[in-house]
Parts: structure tokens; sequence; C-alpha cells
């Protein structure tokens, strides 16, 4: 709880700000946007590639709750600022520096070449080992900086080819300055927040029938009962979910809520619930946009598979390219998709005036399972996966028009108006048509064959239907990513997820993403019903842990009406739950185990590596205490050059190790005396000019001999810097490595896991 | 020609010494055994590591021919001598080093410990880091020069029990002194050699029945005719032989003597030949194995394939531990499958005798293919397998005891009149006793059947058969590697064919071959039949050439009875290319054409490795005319730091950069220009002790910007040498690199092909 306190207003969490937005959030204010406003240490915040480190863990208890700050999706992330406490260590690191540095190279004027490549700028021509263009690709901006120009450095003519296609399929990079944010007003939010939430109504009440029709045709009656149990949560949740807009105004994705509210534990098995969320949003909406497609397409049936992994395919390189400026576009398919249903709803309560609303008697099915408790409580775990999507307007509040939360919580209730109206008309549509779940056509288009009067007007169905599927299923390719990016931020993903690719994208995330998406696709053979088991786990999860993240809020900031506001909350937090456990127990079998042996694994893994980067982070901050290693005064240093014949390379490793000034010593290793006497004598030929060791290595081990010999020479006088001079020759191709054998390599890594030793590579560059 | 002829008489080649033998001939003379007796440049020769040079082309062509002196197999080939001009030009080098080098740093007294480790021996525990325990390694022997004395140096926890298998499986390693030569009289060396002769006379004959019976049962009636002819090559190619073994008294395998005399292209084909040779000695003779196992077995059949694979797994196994001091050993199987023979023809002569020696009428056969011309001559060329393993006396002559080349011809002369006896008898045999090949049962395993009077003889039979076959295999695996070994010497196969392991056998030729045969025999199925088109095309190739260059031998030597040998050897020539003609074209659709392929392409290998070796000889030749990178006094240096946060690592390598005495330059690259100033701020922080350039980089990258900006600093001054220190994290176990990205390992691999550029890795080491 205390390493969440001092991390909680650290981290601005939003992961879902749209569909196919622009990929970051520019706040008001920002200068402040980087510094939390209450101005605590921002030491879980950052990576850094090369060379990390992370401040000692800042813990401030009983810091009173704040509204989180935006926090942007800024290129620099893994390069975080300092702390202030951070500054001064290094300030007094730099005193001690300076007294002996200063004393031995001069600061200034000490350079043989001017470093901005001004007055000496040349444009000669690259050499054949260039791999880049020199030169032109720099300007001097100010003293002490340059600017890579270049968009792009051009690449050797080897990866020329891998370079072109990348630059066709994905598009020339994007400077950092590309980062914008558009603004919404609500008939533009509506649309693009809501592809999720409405597309849902395309596979929830089918999953709920495919439930029922297992106890036969009678079963199917209960379908209305439970579809108005599932309206009563619809709104309960989205009721709740204004409330937290209202105390969220500037973005509360579920990690957040959760993690501010209820610890770092829960609000990692929030994000975990997510992250499944994620990822069966692709595989499902996939799957549902396939079958739509199929419905209407017999043939294309068998093809399913294929067809969901080039979908996928399709738009993993859609967002790995940036789906930018495409946010307004987005609008259009959910407004058509809206009409659609409206029109189905239309020319259905038309015909059953009709009828008299008398119902179409559905076929007989045969009973399979008997009618049980749980077998009710399934069918309605499946249909509440028609509220999947339900917080994206919570998670992307600051994207609206000001006053933000007022615009945001207008949209979501409409929002959730069209939800209801969509799936309760639906469901009654279905009970009033007599349609009964069938496997080669989805309910939905079995509603449009039997309801619509035109075939043009079904296939406009059948299309936008499909279309909206893959625009929910792009909402995840954003929102993944980003909750990713905020995990790592907070030290418990990986880094790498940090990153913004040459298009402002978080490529790792995405790719992540896909390969999971793609592997639960194939795994259960695409199929829509196979995989909604698993769906409802993972949202109700982050729906309930969002809730009671808000109850505890209330309990805490207790702003105006907040005893309403927390009995919302709570209702809502009590519905979820029991739908999650219902989903938990009712589909274990069938697969929610999946999701429930992969929440709390995720949690172990992210906890760990966050063990990992806090202990990486406390060995590797900057000390006030010196060791000795930063202060260049106290280093002594022995080159060590390890010699197997005097050739070239060698000479050239021996040549710098004495040119540096510090004293030398060869060493030699050699599998029998007879090539030991030879050896010597070569030495003696070139002049002896460096201490010679050689070392008898009579099992001719060569990697083991050398480094055991450096970790004796570092136990003898620890306090030496042990600099190996290793000759290296780089060949030009990659096949002609393997006739060079695997010395140098081998010996380099093995030389990493020694104290002491640093490793110094003198390459010689061979045609 | 001019090439080869440097090259000729510094390499000896023996690759068949034998079946089980110690991995090394030593000579009668080691002292003179590393430099060829006519004192040619040895240039040629080696292989160095770490660093590799060859010297200059030095050819001396119009040499007289000399008979080659044994090479021994030694572990320090890799480390061959140099030659008078090579040492001549590292004196002169090694002038110019003096006066610079000698001012700056004393030679004697400037190390700041004692590179013994004499007086100043500890025995501190091994750190948490420690790979191997130091100091106790390694004793002081001679003054310079110290002992690696742990059999093997204890691996790091995570390696050791990877270490305990390795042990269990190929034991403890073997010292260099280990390489030790037994002598054989003619009794041992004539079961030994043999057992790839003789043992192809389980396959052989069913071979050529195989194809006769596709006409019918009338054309096995040409059995015994072409027969008669197989007898004929074999006495013509023995006695060929027999000159061989005379002319290279210290062994002469075909590689060599087609070498030598030929030319070093056709060598390369014998060498290819050879090759072919020896990977399908491995799969037929296991494929036939199995097969004397299965048709004793019926019930094994269906797993012939993974027996074969695992037949394959135990005889690498064995051959990576290798098989010492059993060579006395094999010497029993030959003779136990000799008296099988022996005891098969007995009985089937009394059954004959009995029947006033009327031939049993054959099973009538169904014809399914004309008989022809071609069709006689594929059956001649798959009876001619029978002869394979016929040049393993050649290989070998210098194991005999004295006089060497008197042995082992006589020898030769006995292992021929066996093959004869037992190739007729049981030709004769299978005709008197009406066997035609059936699919599940081989004809010797027919034979067995019908002639031994006892089921316990017929088990000595099958069961003598197959270990035979067995041993046939392992003599494979003995000369494979060494014709590589001797090849990589000579340039033309990769040098870590050189390199003897910890058990003093040439693992990467084992290993080599067992993939080879293993996938030939998964690609036939491990069908003998399928395998043999492939076998005669490359023994016959070998067969002639050797015999084609002993021609030309006697041509230019002239010594005694020279007249006589050379029309032996001529003839033995012809009739050998006879059949590799024959067996190239009428069994080229059904496999030969594998090899005839395979042959020009390893050639072409061969000599692209052999051009590829000669230029990096070239490049890496010490220079008498230094152009400045081996003298110390001519460098200049600059060190460059890449800083992308002031952490601990990167202040070590700052210190380290600064505590050399050389200017020193930190680049940092920035996402954009707020970061920018964060960092710049920090650097001011800790007192901009160095002169700091921060690069921005808009598109993000880092890599190319980095490498990009050093290839301009290059280019801007070519004479300076830039020094890259690398800051690095070092994690202790292998997944936790995935959570530091892989920027260090990019920009090493990307500053390798920058001329000019050296790197050094300050490693952190992070618990």
């Amino acid at each position: 709880m205390n390493a969440v306190a001092a991390r909680r207003t650290a981290t601005g969490y939003h992961p879902g700000d749209g569909n196919g937005f622009p990929a970051g959030l520019r706040p008001e204010n920002p200068g402040t946007a980087q510094e939390p406003e209450d101005g605590l240490p921002a030491d879980r915040r950052g990576t850094v590639p090369m060379g990390e480190r992370r401040g000692p863990p800042d813990e401030k208890p009983g810091e009173p709750p704040e509204p989180p700050p935006v926090v942007t999706f800024s290129p620099s992330a893994c390069l975080p600022p300092l702390t202030e406490h951070e500054l001064e260590v290094l300030a007094e690191v730099g005193r001690q520096w300076a007294q002996a540095h200063r004393a031995r190279v001069p600061r200034e004027g000490g350079l043989p070449l001017d470093p901005e490549l001004g007055r000496q700028r040349v444009t000669p021509q690259p050499s054949r080992f260039s791999r880049f263009a020199p030169v032109e690709m720099f300007r001097a901006e100010a003293p002490d900086e340059l600017v890579a120009t270049a968009r792009e450095p051009p690449a050797p003519p080897r990866l020329r080819t891998q370079s072109r296609i990348r630059r066709v399929l994905l598009g020339p990079p994007l400077g950092s300055a590309a980062v914008v944010q558009e603004r919404m007003r609500k008939l533009v939010g509506l649309p693009v927040l809501s592809s999720d939430l409405l597309s849902s109504v395309a596979y929830g009440p089918e999953a709920m029938l495919n439930v029922l029709v297992l106890a036969g045709s009678a079963a199917l009656g209960l379908s209305l009962p439970i579809a108005a149990a599932i309206v009563v949560l619809m709104v309960t949740v989205g009721v709740s979910y204004r409330q937290t807009v209202r105390a969220y105004p500037h973005g509360a994705g579920s990690y957040i809520v959760a993690s501010d509210n209820l610890g770092h534990r829960l609000g990692l098995a929030a994000a975990a619930g997510l992250m499944m969320d994620y990822i069966l949003t692709v595989s499902v909406s996939v799957a549902a946009g396939v079958d739509a497609i199929s419905s209407a397409l017999p043939g294309l049936a068998p093809f399913a598979v294929p067809m969901g992994i080039v979908v996928i395919a399709v738009l993993l390189g859609g967002n790995l390219r940036g789906v930018r400026s495409a946010g307004r576009a987005f609008a259009a398919p959910t407004y058509a998709f809206v009409l659609g249903i409206a029109l189905l709803l239309g020319f259905g309560a038309v015909q059953a005036a009709r009828r008299g609303f008398a119902p179409v008697p559905a076929p007989k099915v045969a009973v399979t399972q008997a009618l049980g408790v749980m077998l009710v409580l399934r069918a309605f775990a499946s249909g509440a996966t028609s509220m999947t999507g339900i917080e994206a307007v919570s998670n992307a509040v600051p994207v609206f028009k000001p006053p933000e939360w007022r615009n945001a919580r207008t949209t979501l209730t409409w929002m959730i108006s069209l939800l209801v109206v969509m799936f309760a008309g639906l469901m009654v549509l279905i009970h009033l048509q007599g349609v009964v779940p069938r496997p080669n056509q989805t309910v939905l288009s079995q509603l449009g064959r039997r309801t619509l009067p035109a075939g043009p007007l079904y296939a406009y169905l059948q299309a936008t239907t499909a279309l909206i599927l893959l625009l929910a299923a792009n909402t995840a390719f954003q929102d993944f990513p980003r909750l990713l990016f905020f995990m790592a931020r907070d030290g418990f993903a990986p880094r790498p997820f940090l990153r913004m690719g040459d298009r402002l994208v978080f490529s790792n995330g995405i790719l992540t993403l896909s390969v999971a998406a793609t592997v639960l696709f194939i795994a259960f053979h695409g199929r829509t019903h196979s995989l909604i088991p698993l769906y409802a786990v993972g949202v109700f999860l982050a729906f309930t842990l969002s809730q009671a993240g808000m109850v505890r809020h209330w309990t805490r900031v207790r702003g105006p009406h907040w005893r309403k506001s927390l009995v919302i909350n709570a209702l809502g937090a009590v519905l979820s739950a029991v739908v999650l456990v219902t989903a938990a127990i009712a589909k274990f079998a069938e697969g929610a185990w999946v999701v429930v042996a992969a929440v709390p694994l995720l949690i172990l893994l992210a906890v760990l590596i966050r063990r990992h980067y806090d202990a990486v982070g406390a060995a590797t901050a900057a000390r006030a205490v010196p060791e000795g290693a930063e202060r260049p005064q106290e280093l002594r240093h022995l080159s060590v050059v390890p010699v197997a014949r005097l050739d070239l390379p060698s000479l050239h490793a021996l040549a710098y190790a004495a040119s540096l000034g510090q004293p030398v010593l060869a060493v030699h290793v050699s599998p029998d005396d007879e090539e030991d006497e030879r050896f010597r004598q070569q030495w003696e030929s070139w002049g002896d000019h460096v201490r010679l060791e050689i070392i008898v290595s009579p099992y001719r081990a060569v990697v083991p001999v050398l480094t055991g010999y450096l970790e004796a020479l570092h136990l003898v006088r620890p306090d030496i810097t042990l600099t190996v001079v290793l000759p290296e020759i780089v060949v030009s191709r990659w096949w002609e490595r393997v006739l060079h054998g695997q010395l140098p390599p081998r010996l380099r890594r093995a030389l990493r896991d020694l104290p002491g030793v640093v490793v110094t590579s003198v390459p010689l560059h061979v045609p």
C-alpha cells in the first residue's frame, strides 16, 4: 500500500481515448504535465535504455488523495527527469570528480575536433562501411546542440530492400512534434467511443441464446426475463460510470482508479482483466465480423480462420502505421450500424404489428442439457458480454471539448440509452420472429433475412455489422499498448513498451496484442461462441474493481452528493461482482479457467518485474558516497591483451592498448608446449615490447582459462580496473562469420559477468 | 596449379587410419613434424581463432615433387608457426614500435600486479559472479608461464546441470598429451581396417539383384557374369592401390594424392566425392544394419527410421566422447562376421553338393522393365558398392608396424582376397539357392534361413552383420572429420573444423556428419535400396582421381618398376572411371543426380572459402610498411561516451573515459526539446566536467543517429581513433535482459561496421 501511495499521483491513466485517435493527449498545461501536481518524485516513471537508474524508494504514506493529473504519451517518457534529491546527489558526485579531473584534462580546448561538425564540415564520399549518410544528417541549432535532420538515415545496401518495404507499408517516420490532440464534440465523441460497446449487440444476444437453446425450445422463453436483468445491469453500471466521469475529469481507466483507491495489487488485477479484455475484444470482434460476412456469403465459411488472421494482420499493419487523422471518419460506420439496427427493428415492429404481435413459433430444438440455475446463470453471463466497451467514455474524458466531464457524461448517457434500446429491441424481435441460433448463420443475419424486405438492405446490415466489429477490434489496438505504457511507466511492465516507434505508436504493445489475439483466435478455431466464455470474466473484473475503487474514493474525498454517488457505485460494484462470479463459476469449464488462471499469473509477473526494476534502480542510482569508480582519480588501470597470433589485428590491439599510456599485459593461451615455444619465438622476433604471460591450457579450453585468469587477477588486486583489449576481425557478410569461429563473441559474453573487467573491441575490417 | 604447388608438401593426408583409433598419429620425429621437410612456408596451414592472419602467397612453381610428410592431428593446428619472412616483417614492425613505446611506459616494473599470481597468491572466496574457481586453477611452471591445472573449471550455477550432463555423456576432458599413436601388426590391422570393405557384401549383392529382378526371373541369370566383372574390378583396383601404398608410405588419401598430382580443383573433387562417400557410408550402413535386425525380428520393421536415428545418435555420442583404446576390441566383430559368412558358405556348399550342385529354381518374378544395356549397367554399378571401403589401408599406412608400407600392402592383399572369396561365394550361393530379393527380408537373411541348420547360427549371422555395419558407419565418423581437418588446414573448409574439443576429437566435423547422414537417412525413409544409387558415384569419383593421380605421379617420379605401376594404376583409373560414368548415367534419375549436383557445389564452396581466407590473410598480415595503427605513438584518441541519463552506469563510464587521460566527449540523444532541457539541467547539476554534445532526434531514432554522428566525426578527422565508451547494465538472469531493451547490443552491432571506432563496454552488475 505504501509503495502505491508514493506512486499514485505520478500516474495518470486513460487507456481509451477513442478509436483511431492520435496517439497522444497533450494537456492544457504542457509545462506541468511532466511533473505531478503535488510535486512528488517521479522516480517510478521512467526508463533509460542505455544504463538505467531508478531513484531510491521515496515513500510518503498518508498523502491526501488528489485527482491524478493527465500524463501525456511523451516520446521522452523513457528518459524521465531526476528528482531534487537525485540532482543534489549528482552535484555532490560532481564536486568530488572536479578536483581530480580538471587537473588532468582541460575541459575546454582539449578536444582534437569540433564536435558540432561546424568549421570542419566536409562532404566526403561515404565509405564502403557507411551505414548512414554522414554529416548532412545533422544541423547545428544552438551551441552544444545538433539536430538530426534526415527523416530517415539511408540504409546500407544489404538493408535497403527491407527498409523500403517497411516504408511502403508503414509510411515515413513522424517527428515527435506530431503528438497533438484533437478535441471532440459530443456528436463526434459518441460514435467514436461507442463502436466497441454498440458492436457487442452483434454477438451478445446470440451468446445468451446459444446457452439457453441447450435446454430446448422451452428454455428460450427465459430469454426475455434474462434480457431484462441485463438491461438493469447496463443501466446500473452506466450510471455508476457517470459518477466516475465526474470524479476523474482527467480520465480514469480501471487500472488507475483501482490502483489509486484499492492498492497496487488490485490495480494490477484490474489491469490484468483489461489486458485479457483487450485481447479478447480483438479475437471476439474479428470472429463475429467474420461470422457476419460468412452468414451473408456462406461460401466463405470454411475460410473463417485464415480470414480472421488476415483481418488481424491488416489491423496490425494499420496500427503500426498509425491510423491517424481518421478519427472523424470513424464516426460514419457507427451511425450506419445504428441505422441498420434501427431499420431492422422498424421493419420488425411493422411485421409484428401486422400479426398482432403474435410470436412466430420457434422451430423445435432437442434438449441436450437440463434447465437449471447454472444454465440460466451461464446464459446471463454470456448475454452480459453485450455491455463490453461501456468503460470507453470514462477513459477518454479529456478528449471532449470543455466542459469535458459534462460532455463526456452526456455522451455516456446517450450511449447507454442507445445500447439499451438496441439490445432490448433485438431481444424482443428475436422472440417475436421465433429465431433460434443456427451453426452457420448468425442470429442477426437470420433476423435480417426474415425481417428486411430487400436484399440490399440485408447486405447493408451485414456490411455495417462487420465494419463496426472491425472498428471495435481497432479500439483494442489503441487501448492495449497505452495500458502497457502506463504499466511500464509504473515499472510493472517491461520498459520496451514505453518506446514510441518512428510512427509515434507503441509498436511493441501492438505486436504483443496481435500475437496474443491470433493465438487465441487460432486456438479456438475462430468460433465466436467458443471465445465468449473467456470474455466476460476479464471485463467484469475490471468493472468491479473500478466501481469498488470509486466507493473507496467517495469515502475519502466526500465531495458534493458523495453519499448518492457512493450508493450508485456500490450498487454497480455489487452487480458487476455478481456477474464476475457468475461468469467465472458457470463458464469455468468452458474456457473461463483460462482467464481465472491468467489474471493471478499476470499480477505475479507484474510484481516480479517491478521488483526487478526496483532492485536495478537502487543499484544504479548515483550515490552520494562515492565508491571510487565514479571518480576518475581513483581508477587504476591494467590493459590485458589476449593475443593468439602476432598478426595485424593483434598488433593493432597491442598498439591501441599501449597508446593509452596505461600498463599493458599480453596473454597468450597455448594448447601445448610446442606451440608455446613457437609463440615465444614470434614474440621475441617482434621485440618483446610488452610483458607477456603464456598460459598453457592442456585441455585446449581458451575462454574459461582466460576468464579464470582475469578473475584471479581481479581477486589479487580488486582496486585495479582490468581492460581487456580484444582484437577482432569484422567481415562484411554475415555468412563469413561462420568461417572465423565464435571465440571473440564467446569471450565477450563470458567477460561480461566478471567484476572489475572492461571489454574493449578493436576491430579490423577485412574486405 | 601454382597455388597447389606451394601447398603440396605442406599437407599430409590420411583420413582413414582405422576404425575407432586414437585421433592422432604422432610421427617418428615429432620435432620436424610441424615443419614440412622441404622447408616450404606453412602459410596455408593455420587458423587463428582471435584475429587471424595468413601469409602472402609464396609460390614456388616447379618444385620437385617429394613424398609428403606425415602431419599430426595437432591441437595447435589452429595456431600455425610464422614463416621466416613473416618473422622478419614482425621484427621490422617491432623496431618502429620500440622507440615510441619504451619512451612512454617502461616494459618491466610497470605492472601494478604480478601476472604470475605468485607472490600475491591468495585464496579468496569466489564472488557471486564467479564463473570459474580462480587462482587455484593455475600453476606457475616457468618464468612468464602458467599452466591451467584444473581438468575443468567449475561451471557457474546456471550452467552446472548442463555441464554435469555433458560430463556424464562425454567423460572428463583429455589433455593434449593424450594424442598418442598405436601401431598395429597385420593381424590387428586387417580386421580394424576392413570392416567398411567387408561389410559392403551385406548390401552389395542384394543391390545388384534388386536391379536385375526388375527384368524378371530370367534376368537373374545375368548375376553371375556381372559378379565376375565386379571381381575383376575388385582385383584391378586392389592391385592399383598396392602401388599407391608403396608410393605414399606416409599415407595417401584420395584428396592428397589427387591434389598433389592433378591440381587442387581435382583434389577438391576427390574430397567432395569422399565427403559424399562418408555421409552415405553412415546412411547406408545404418540402413543395412537396421535391415539385418528387422529381417531377424520382423516386428521391428515399422520402426526402421526411428531405430536408424537412434543408432546415428549413439554413434554421434560415442564419437564425441572419443571411442578411445577400443581399437583392438574392434578386431573381434570383423573376424566374427567373416566366420559367419564362412559358415554360411560352408553349409551352402555341403547342401549344394548333396543336390549335385543343381540350382534351386528361383520363384517367378513379374517383368516390370525390359532387359537392356542400361539395366545391366545399373546392376553392375549397384553391385560395385560391394567394394566401398577398399581405400582404407592406403589412407592408414603409417599405423602399421615397420616396415609400414610392406605390412600395409600385405594386409591389403589379404583383405581383397577375403572380399573376393566372400563376394563371389555369396553370389554363387544366391544362385544355387534360388534366392530373389524380397521387400521385408534381406538376401543375406534369406540365405541364412535356408542354409544354416540351426536358429542360433542364423541369429549369429544377423547379429555379426549388424555389428560390422555399425563398425563401418563408425569408420566414417573417424574419417570425415579428419578430411575436413585437412581441408580446413588448406583453407578449403571453415576453420572451426580444425578445433579439437576437450575430448581430443573434431566435434564440429562429427556433428556435421551426423546431421548430414540423418537428413539423408530420413529423406530416403531409411531404405537401403533407395540410398544405394547415390553411393557409388562419390566412391568411384574418389577412386578414379586417386588412381589417375598415381598415373601422373609415376610419370614424374619414375622410381623402380614405375612403368609396371603406371600401367596398373592406369588400368585401375580407367575401370574406376567406367564405373563412375556408368553409375552417374544409369542411376542419375534414381538419386545419383544428388551427388552429381553436390560435388561441383562443394568444390565451388571450397574455392570460395579459400578465396575468403586468402583475402583475410592478405588483409591481416603484419605489414612491413606500417600505416600508423601498429605504432602506438601515432595514435590520437577521442573517447565518446553516449549518455542517456546521469545514473551510476553513465557516471562510471564517464569516470573510466576521463581516467584514461585522453580527450572525452559526452553525447546525448534527445527525442524532443523538453527532454533536451531537462538533461542539460542534470548535466549542469553534476558540474559540466566533460564537453557535452546534445543531438535532438525528432524521429526518436537513437542507434542510427549515434552511428551517423560517429561516422561524421571519423570523416572529419580520420586520423583520430574514436573510442566509444558504452555504459552497460549486466543483469544476472537471461530473461531479465528483456526488461532492459536491446539498445546497447544493437548499438554495439552497428558500431562494429564503422571504421576507426573502438567500442569499450563498461559494465555495471546489478543483482
